[in-house]
């Protein structure tokens, strides 16, 4: 019994990120599962908690806690650097 | 003296928003801004949280509260509906 995934959100379909999470608390039986995401896949990751706590799994999953960051990172060889932030969505099922 | 102001993230230069709620905190001497974004619009209000918070105003600014919500409204005459994110990060100034 798993009792935290991590999701990371990316570019596949988007219903697959939303079974992703409900499998994980019903097949693995995990008490939390964290979607993570970076960049233009932050509004993905709060649209996949939002689907999953609404319609995929109503009444049965709640926002434990969400948080933000972001770092700098290089983006080319010129030395140049650009700050990519970060959210961490964690669902927790109810008991 | 503005206790709480409401920036709301839209499509105009991101430095826009940026200088917003900075000038929110210095200028307008306020305690809290809320900065809300819908939809595609959640990364860029987490970009402009972020840049606030660790560049433009290091060390000056925390992050309260997040929390996301969702609703569903119709996108067009047949009925059809989707579901819209939603985003409220709350910054607050430290003492």
């Amino acid at each position: 019994m798993a009792e935290q995934t991590i999701i990371y959100i990316g570019n596949k379909p988007f219903m697959n990120y939303v079974t992703a999470v409900a499998m994980q608390f019903t097949s693995q039986d995990a008490k939390e599962v964290v979607i993570k995401a970076r960049g233009r896949y932050i509004s993905r990751a709060v649209d996949v908690a939002e689907v999953v706590r609404k319609k995929f799994m109503a009444g049965q999953v709640d926002i434990k806690s969400i948080s933000i960051d972001s770092e700098e990172r290089q983006v080319d060889q010129t030395g140049k650097k650009r700050r990519i932030s970060s959210i961490e969505i964690v669902l927790v099922k109810k008991q």
